[in-house]
């Protein structure tokens, strides 16, 4: 299993922990210390090593950070997780609603003028110092990068940094030889007047140097440093156990060096130097001084839009993955409502694909959340919170797998039973907004934020909403989670044809019901339509997502003509392409709930 | 009559006056000078006396500039002038498509390190000169401020200021007084830390101090400037003479000045002084140094947030305005085809809305376009262009009026005769989209750009679009084009309750026909829905605009029930809100006009 199901959360352990904290930060003479959930690599998962956090303070959610001062111990954490901290955290630790609250307003809020607040300039990015720093311009309070991490030091069975084998990702799947993308990112860099940049996020140097790993859990990632010169040449700074037997594959352009070296090396660069203020350690930025130009890391545009063969390994990966949940959704319907719980589905499901031996990991946790649980939007089951589906309930059923030719994300909405009518009318709300998402054909220079309303519309006509984003980027054969494009009214990076997108509208009902449906699109030009303007340029999706959606949820009379339409094409075409790939019992099945409504 | 058929555009005028400046440039030592349209108080329409690149260009656009350079002249405008360009310059000037190519790059390319542009630092705002600048960095190229402007000094025959009386705006239509409104802004500018705000955009003045005037066509405002200081009061510089009689409604906390006065009472201000960089001009930062204070100008939000006095104003004033409306639709249906030119229709309209004796003004100079000419999308009918409208045409009628209790703002395309096939379904679209932004509901937050693509959807999904916003803010006895709102993709401010804005999807096929259905409307709180979520905040709209759409050009299978519904609601509450109000003849065309779909 790649999942598991312990309880992780130690409300316990927070306590003793901060109080050692509390002493080093004494001795140093501050006055509190930001313990960030990220990493120096500014992923949404961390090395156990990296867990700072949660090891500090019991919340193990994919993102905020502690404020630590002597008198009281923030921990900041948005929408998603308010509940979850609650329960993750002891009375030591004060839940901060953020970005509601502001790091600085609540510093100010705390701290006398000429409070000193400590921070590792490994964890976090030259955007995240400056702003805070010029949002406590005037009152007084300092920012002071360590020297060294206080947590670290307090940490004294802190796990050893991962030392997984990287393997090559085979042309076949990756479209492009390393050495290609690497001259034209050269050109880019210099283009720029750039002489080098340096790359920090683990996506980039993947894709950039056709390599995987598996140095963190659900990622293929294998964590480490680069530097592209303005040449295509490329210093990678990453522990050469890890690389053993890589030297043909990554070439005589590339040379590896000790993680450790990087600072110093990025350090003795002549300028300049591009870093991505986003997401590169504050401490390059330091280093370099004057040296150091801003620039948006190189890698992320060319990554977030697919080449040929990553799109069509992500349909081929999308038809492998949709025959497991068809197996897993057939099984499911087997089962009488009462006998089966949210950890059997998990464990049934993660059986389903490893079936051909492709999966090669799950591309996240699966959130597999019945009635109440459903509405908890990143639930994670455990042994303590797994209930058994009952009647009348609904299931959400949220999961990925990692394969070679792509990565997957797909959520299902299934009735356990006959739903509630409120559900159900909900549950088409949703489904509207999905397939107003879906058929969407836009101009060419739209950004997420430019057409996220299309997918919620539905919802709010009747007073409802959901809060999260409608949509995320997807790697190919990478993070399940990947920028910069997004469905998003944060987002307002135009999208390009080859961006892979999840569209996954949701309504949660707080201790009722949780209902989300999504599948995964990929930006192309729009077809000719005999109606359309010649002059204009539009883009619309084409589906990698093929699996049915619950009939029994549907108030048919809701839907307009043209989405009753869009939904029996959707089913037919599952059946076309799913069909010949499932079990006897399986089809059966698979006939029956793609029939037209 | 408002409004004129003259031809303007003198195309032969130019060159003459391009010369003459040319020499006064060369005497200057300049290599060339930017010649704005806008004047001083960067509204849409200037004063006689200040259409200074209409007298040196011909061009008459309502936005747009001139570089003349000693041997290229470009006139830079935007998508909706790129034709009428053309038709209105000589060919010693050079039309430029702007912002595709942008004033410094264009500079770049035709001039050489160290040429010297002037421009007036009345006429440009801080931003404007600031980006420009900053854009030209390193090329060497200058921005030079100009003491008194050459194109004044060429221009013998130059009007005067205007000067037209002031009035005084009733509290009764204002809803809040001058006094109160004054002390409201002068916490805001208090709480900044600002002593004082310059005030230099007329709208702002006009609201701050319940007074209208008549100096620019078709806006109800008197040119002047103003300084609100942190206690409330006011110094008004604006020609005595147009205050005449006034002293009492301005109260003992406004002191008139004389306009000429008010650069050196700025510069006499302590700091900190607010300037709005995106309004004010350049010169006002230049002469108040590091005691300028960026902040938008105070006015501005309250103003586009109307109050209950407003809201209720405007509604009457719709309905008297839709009155009218309907009166010239019903005689325009009389009217067999062949026999009643644009113009006729013009003044025909403006005969029906001076009917009651309300109307101040109109609100913009109508757009009465047929056929080809409707798919000009600011097209002004002259005696030139003014064609006949013919059986199987569309009419675009864009037009409003300017009351004392409101401002409208109404588009209708109208069928004359029986329409192709192709326009009714392209007028299907557009309604569709018209429809599905006046029944949106939206949560409390969102701006123009979050919702905008909901009005173009069922365009797009035809490969179809407009190349222009979908609305933008409407003052209350002020400006028909108002900011900060806007139904647009550029616009990131936040909707309010109270914000009055157009919502006027289009279509246009270029020398064949247009389309363009506009209502104003006013965002309000949602009502309590039975599915509402309790803890949201959700907006919607109320519609101002009650005249009937042409339902012989609406394609009615392509409806959803939805649609149709909302409007057979629409076309019910027309005949009940505006039958009592028009003529015998009118009410029995208005009957049939209404009949459910």
């Amino acid at each position: 299993m790649f999942q598991t199901f312990d309880v992780t959360a130690r409300p316990d352990q927070g306590p003793p922990r901060l109080a050692a904290l509390r002493a080093e930060l004494t001795a140093l003479g501050l006055d509190g210390m930001i313990v960030p959930r990220a990493d120096a690599h500014q992923g949404e998962y961390v090395a156990a090593r990296d867990a700072r956090l949660a090891w500090l303070t019991g919340f193990t959610g994919s993102a905020g950070f502690c404020v630590a001062l002597t008198d009281i111990a923030g921990v900041f954490v948005d929408g998603r997780y308010r509940t979850q901290v609650k329960a993750q955290v002891a009375a030591d630790f004060t839940p901060v609603p953020w970005p509601d609250i502001r790091l600085h307003d609540w510093l100010k809020d705390k701290l006398p003028a000429g409070g000193k607040v400590g921070f590792d300039p490994w964890l976090h990015t030259i955007q995240e110092i400056e702003m805070t720093r010029a949002a406590l311009e005037g009152t007084g309070i300092q920012l002071v990068p360590l020297d060294g991490n206080p947590v670290d030091r307090i940490w004294t069975d802190r796990p050893a940094p991962p030392s997984a084998p990287v393997r090559a990702h085979p042309l076949e799947f990756a479209g492009e030889s390393a050495a290609d993308k690497r001259a034209r990112l050269a050109a880019v860099v210099q283009a720029a007047g750039h002489r080098a940049a340096a790359l920090t996020l683990p996506d980039s140097i993947m894709w950039l140097l056709n390599i995987r790993g598996s140095d963190v859990e659900h990622n293929p990632v294998a964590q480490g440093f680069a530097i592209l010169h303005d040449n295509g040449d490329v210093d990678l700074f990453m522990a050469p156990e890890k690389l053993d037997g890589l030297g043909d594959h990554l070439g005589a352009g590339v040379t590896v060096h000790d993680p450790d070296a990087f600072l110093e090396a990025v350090g003795a660069l002549p300028g300049p130097v591009r870093l991505d203020r986003g997401s590169a350690p504050w401490l390059l930025a330091d280093r370099l001084g004057d040296r150091a130009a801003m620039g948006e890391d190189p890698c992320v545009m060319p990554k977030a839009v697919k080449n040929k063969a990553e799109i069509a390994g992500a349909a081929a990966a999308h038809l492998r993955d949709g025959a497991a949940m068809v197996e897993l959704l057939a099984w499911l319907d087997a089962q009488a409502p009462g006998t089966t719980s949210e950890i059997d589905v998990v464990k049934k499901l993660e059986l389903c694909r490893r079936q051909d031996n492709a999966l090669q990991e799950i591309s996240f946790d699966t959130i597999s959340g019945s009635g109440p649980n459903g509405a908890i939007m990143h639930y994670r089951v455990t042994e303590e919170t797994d209930r058994t589906l009952q009647e009348g309930e609904l299931l959400v059923l949220d999961s990925g797998g990692q394969y070679l030719d792509g990565t997957t994300d797909i959520t299902r909405t299934i009735a356990i039973g006959a739903p509630p009518r409120e559900a159900a009318e909900a549950f088409t709300r949703v489904l509207q907004g999905m397939i107003a998402m879906s058929r969407l054909i836009w101009p060419k220079g739209l950004a997420g934020r430019d057409i996220e309303a299309i997918g919620r519309m539905p919802l709010w006509l009747a007073g409802q909403d959901f809060n999260h984003g409608l949509g995320h980027g997807v790697g190919a054969y990478m993070s399940v989670h990947e920028g910069p494009q997004r469905l998003s009214r944060v987002s307002t990076v135009p999208l390009e044809p080859g961006m892979i997108l999840s569209n996954e509208p949701g309504y949660y009902r707080e201790g009722a019901f949780g209902i989300r449906i999504e599948n995964l699109l990929v930006v192309e030009p729009a077809p000719d339509l005999p109606t359309a303007d010649p002059e204009r340029e539009m883009l619309t999706w084409m589906t990698l997502t093929y699996v049915p959606i619950d009939r029994r949820l549907i108030v048919v009379d809701m839907l307009t003509r043209a989405e009753r339409g869009w939904l029996d094409t959707y089913h037919a075409d599952v059946a076309r392409l799913i069909g010949p790939r499932v079990g006897d019992q399986a089809r059966l099945w698979l006939d029956a709930a793609t029939q037209p409504l």
